[in-house]
């Protein structure tokens, strides 16, 4: 079986309450024939989307964890390696989509809040690209984009930018967007792929619509919709070779920045 | 008729030698169903073009210009008004390529030098992106994307840093660069949508052709095809008004940088 | 007659109404012991700057000029050279603080403003600091800095960041940046130092003065006070060769940003 | 007795070695009168510096840590508080300057690298500043300069930069990076300044001079001298409120950026 008629497999890092970047990511790509890995916390959300990605055909599997710890990660990729072996299948692409929220004035950050931002935005981003780049290094180029595979990692405004309540939020996502700057950097060479994208706004999920107004979840020019971000992905996925990008920034229409 | 069923122009600015980013942009929008408006210098590759696209089944325009003085590109958007009149046609995309590169170490540099990069980097371009915004205001906003149209601008690493040789040149992109940050900024609050890529490598043309080896023309992951960059400003168009993008770098896979 | 007993000279290049960081940066480098030559148009305020300076027991001379043109900055040099010959004089320290502000909505901008812009912060920038290059490659480098001279630039927060109402400025500004970019990197390696201010607040100046409130003026945290400007610009040229600075940000401690 | 008498305080976090920017800023800011407590690891090189100052007529005081976690730093703030008592003393600056340093290819870093990083880089930071905004809200502003405190954080390329080795170290400066952006931007109007500098260089200190050549040590154009980096440090604390710096580069003349 020659790895052209191989099937395709996306990683999905970090699902949130299943609603978000995530799940549409991973809904799109299976629309488009790739099969799905899920990795997160919360087995019932995991558990609900791969159960909804087979019902409508596609193709999916769970791998919940129970934290994204180096071994808890480092265990999901042997087991997603087990579940789509070679040369049937061929992880293509993976998202690092987790993400750890502290909004908070900095006196109010606790020593745990600290930790808990960098073990989220930047430890488990460490082990979850070393899974993805062991998993590439050994794909063949792919014809149609010229890449062994593509790594995603999901930034917020907070990548770039610190402020008066994302001190700790920040540390974290500015260390994902530095390693994202060095795996693009390194492996660009080998035909991997590795791309971030700032999210520059608020993303209509289940979790802002409960937080948000009426008003906001209904202007379309306000929100971010999860779907939008995730057809960024499969874009950036499918640029060829010759014309890549690693940084990219998404915003509604009328976000002020 | 309703502007729904109006046929969509694209206008492009900038055509080089007629085997770039400008033209590459503008068979690419043919295909998917724009008119053509091209505005450039050089009669000859203006009208070569037209013709190549019209005998593919497009549609396309010439509007050649002696220069990109303000006077001229604005009689140019005259023009295509007329040639492309509403409510059969509405210009939805406006593409600024127009480029003019001096590398020199700065003592080399002369005042003309200087008052070339300017003008073409910087005054057309604010002649050129005044004739789009005036032309996207009057539109409605389209359905699929939420936009009244989008304004592209292509850019270049000396967008971002200057160098030893790029003094003059850089001093034209950095302006260019905040001319669209600050359109951007003024204009997505009507879904004027705004977007400026950063070509961070060569791109393959008849010109570059001639200056480089063999071997960068057939390595795939050395040069920038422009119809890659063609299909990354498709891609920017057809983004939603609830995630699009200001800017994005493009280079190729084993660029270093 | 060594060049350690050379009296050494500060070129300056704007002065706006002469109660802003030009004056205050000739003032401070006059009690330090420079003598001074004030380039700006405005005769006026380059003669009344001059009398003052020398008046005080400092020693000035006045090259007012009818415009920033090449022509016009490149006789003023000249003058400077006969006026400040060496090996009495050395020309050591030069600063660009010319400045030409448009704030209107991008529709309001007209070609003139665009024009008036680029010739101001661009081509200006290009002619002054080809004198200034120029200027200081002939120099012997000096021993308590270990520089030929240094070569500084008064930017904005226009400088890196477009807005609604700063197109024109924006692009001008960023020109300079792209400039002092260039320069900074083609220039060291000849020990000629380079450096970009970025002002990122209201100055106290006698137009600000008419502009702006009572409480504005007499709040200490809300405005920069031109003299804190020129102590930025004197801690510059002293830096020494082993840890110099091309880019620094400049602003009041409650300015938010 | 009035704050006025009262005698300033600088802590430093960070010694490396005894003979880089840490000793170098300690040294220098005991000579311009400030008390000096000293935080690091490793006691015999914070005794010996100690001793040092204390011989020449300064006065330090020594706060060895066995770790930079949370925990110890925050008992070291208690002693430094005890050892120098209000009104007698008041802390006026803190420099953070620890640094763990990781030159690898991406795969070869372990997960202890990362935690090493982000402990040093990112934990112990917010452990410290926590300290040092906790001195400074008591503060009084001082009439000199307008301030309650300065926090200063040392950088270097890799907190602007990944590289195809610097992957866990960018990770931890990018987010000391990220703390410093965030606390500027929050203490600012209570008069407490944050400043980072980006150190674009080698340090010329005992350990770079096992590891470099003759060459590279003996050229004063080729690497930063700690002196000159304490020079600049003691530059940002004297800026007044009026024009104060968060974020400056530090490069030795003939650095190639």
């Amino acid at each position: 079986m020659s790895s052209q008629a191989a099937k395709r497999v996306l990683v999905v890092a970090g699902l949130g309450d299943g609603s978000g970047t995530g799940a549409s990511t991973a809904r799109l790509f299976a629309k488009n024939g790739y099969s799905i890995a899920l990795v997160a916390r919360g087995a019932t959300h995991v558990q609900s989307l791969t159960e909804e990605i087979n019902k409508s055909g596609g193709h999916a599997a769970a791998f919940p964890v129970s934290s994204y710890s180096h071994d808890d990660i480092t265990a999901a990729w042997s087991a997603i390696h087990s579940t789509f072996p070679k040369p049937e299948y061929v992880v293509r692409v993976a998202l690092f989509n987790v993400a750890h929220g502290v909004w908070k004035p900095f006196l109010e950050v606790t020593p745990e809040d600290v930790q808990d931002c960098l073990q989220t935005s930047v430890a488990a981003a460490f082990a979850f690209a070393r899974g993805a780049i062991l998993a590439f290094k050994d794909n063949d180029i792919e014809a149609y984009n010229g890449k062994r595979g593509a790594l995603l990692f999901t930034g917020a405004t907070a990548s770039i930018r610190g402020n008066v309540i994302t001190s700790a939020f920040a540390a974290g996502k500015f260390g994902t967007r530095a390693l994202s700057h060095s795996l693009a950097k390194e492996f660009s060479k080998e035909n991997i792929h590795v791309s971030h994208a700032i999210i520059d706004g608020g993303i209509l999920t289940n979790r802002s619509k409960d937080k948000r107004d009426k008003e906001w979840m209904d202007n379309q020019d306000a929100h971010l919709n999860p779907e939008s971000i995730a057809s960024a992905y499969l874009y950036l996925v499918n640029q060829d070779r010759s014309a890549w990008t690693w940084e990219l920034d998404l915003r509604p229409a009328h976000e002020k920045w």
